[in-house]
């Protein structure tokens, strides 16, 4: 099944055309791969972002098969398109990757990347994208959305009294990371193969998060719909995140402690990113369905963030811009 | 002027603020940098690329400045755009970097990409990006543009008896690339810095054509409602692609000699890419304004490509995918 030629034996469009069979379609394209560029329906507004994982700061290929990696690449951008209230219509993807990768692992990316827009965002795939050798393996996607005729919601429109709620899980892909960290790595920070047999079940399920997240993001339209005052997806931690949200609203955000978990999970969610969860606000208490209620806005304070009303004083969760080893 | 500090002693919000600053306005963006996404007016049809460029196979750090690197990020992409016969409208950038890179290095890149829209499509701007730690420097530009109510000018709709128009240089941008690897490499095919006193205007000018290409990309929508039946942006060689444009129509070009130049110059015309030049196809004689004939097309034969009347047989130009020595 698994093809281990490397590309550097393949042409170019060789590799092309076996990754563009695996991508799947975008219900949206109406011209997709094999032209200058891509022609996608839009309604009037299109929204777009990018995000870039990268060999060593974003993943390690002894953790992350290629299947992980395209669905990962996809998860992360279809979370923020979700977030501004939109629904995905499509990825493009750049890929740069050294002449020794194997086509099997870039044919299993594609496959993650069709598989993830299936399982979250149905109707988004592929449309174009961009092949180039380079020493360091880099997926950066692109995606785009429609605001289907609904206002974005952005970060800075929470009010004070809002409901401060949430769509997803917390501090679980953190918790997978720990694990990694933790269980497979040698002396000298470098990665070293996963072996499931030694993980409980709880770990094994927090690995899975973090390597293929999940997130609910058919609720971010549901959320915009509900009149959401502001939104945005956890991506590097859910303080941190909660104060960036606070910080372009000019509010703060008053998090109770009881509906984030006790002890270590109260810390864990609080730190942890990369569950892409749906953080969001409310103006009344009649929130949209699939959001529960982790906090209140409260009126600006010298600290963006509290818990039960005390400043947040904790840690911030796994920051590849400035906590990556230099390691792979 | 130039701020040599290595961007791993700043803060990744420090790094997006400076280049923030620089990357200028897109006129079409509600939504620009600072939120999980973009959001860009559309009316109705968007059009959307993405293009690599990788230091070692796609530019060399002796050769290429902050502020060449973005133009050209910043104008190959737009060109894929043009080809379609769309406005560009937005630029989202992935930028990955060592951390020694110079701040100054990334302020010029900003400002090459500002100046490269404000250029060659005014109204385009960067509404957003991603900013990752990389052993590698890379910058992933995907471009959007909008059609305005036109029809896309696809690859494949080439007739028999079109015109084959250009509008932009051809083999210019090849020229300096030969100059470069010619005279400013040592001996391992390592780069080494340009020395313009070295240099014949001629030479020099075919050096800026390849570092900061300035292809008239205004005229892709001209194109298009001018009735172009196909088009498509010269960027691996006119040759090159040109087999691909009559592939995809099912249909042979013959470029006639004398529209190409003399000797010299029509092998590099045939041969040499990244101009970004438009090559298009009319129905009628009556060519959009700013496109000059070059050549007719033909029933489909055996070789997609003629030189009058005989199969081009010629080399095709640089492939950084496949010719890379993987030197920088």
């Amino acid at each position: 099944m698994h093809d281990s030629t490397p590309i550097g034996q393949l042409s170019e469009r060789e590799i092309l055309a076996r990754i563009a069979v695996r991508t799947g379609r975008a219900s949206a394209a109406e011209i997709a791969i094999g032209d200058d560029a891509a022609v996608i329906a839009s309604s009037g507004r299109v929204v777009a972002t990018t995000d870039t994982l990268i060999d060593g700061p974003d993943f390690r290929l002894a953790w992350t098969t290629g299947y992980d990696l395209g669905w990962k690449a996809a998860a992360v951008n279809l979370a923020d398109i979700a977030a501004m209230g939109a629904t995905p219509t499509a990825l493009i993807v750049a890929l740069a990757m050294p002449n020794d990768t194997e086509i099997g692992f870039v044919e299993a990316m594609a496959d993650g990347l069709r598989e993830a827009c299936e399982a979250l965002a149905p109707g988004c795939g592929v449309v174009g994208g961009d092949l180039t050798q380079s020493a360091t393996l880099m997926v950066a996607v692109t995606a785009l959305g429609d605001m289907d005729g609904r206002e974005p919601v952005r970060r800075a429109g929470a009010g004070v009294g809002d409901v401060v709620a949430i769509a997803g899980e917390m501090g679980v892909a953190a918790r997978g990371l720990e694990v990694l960290f933790t269980r497979f790595c040698d002396v000298d920070g470098h990665a070293t193969p996963i072996d499931r047999d030694q993980l409980e079940s709880g770990e094994l399920r927090a690995i899975e998060m973090q390597l293929r997240p999940k997130p609910p993001l058919g609720l971010g339209p549901v959320a915009a719909m509900a009149g959401a005052t502001a939104m945005m997806d956890v991506s590097d931690g859910l303080a941190l995140d909660a104060s960036r949200l606070a910080e372009s609203s000019g509010v703060t955000i008053d998090f109770e402690s009881a509906a984030l978990g006790s002890s270590g999970d109260l810390a864990r969610a609080l730190r942890g990113g990369e569950d892409h969860a749906l953080l969001a606000t409310f103006s009344t208490d009649d929130l949209a369905p699939g959001f529960r209620a982790i906090g209140r806005v409260v009126a600006a304070q010298p600290s963006p963030v509290l818990v039960d009303g005390e400043p947040y004083t904790g840690e911030t969760g796994w920051d590849p811009y400035s906590d990556w080893n230099g390691q792979v």
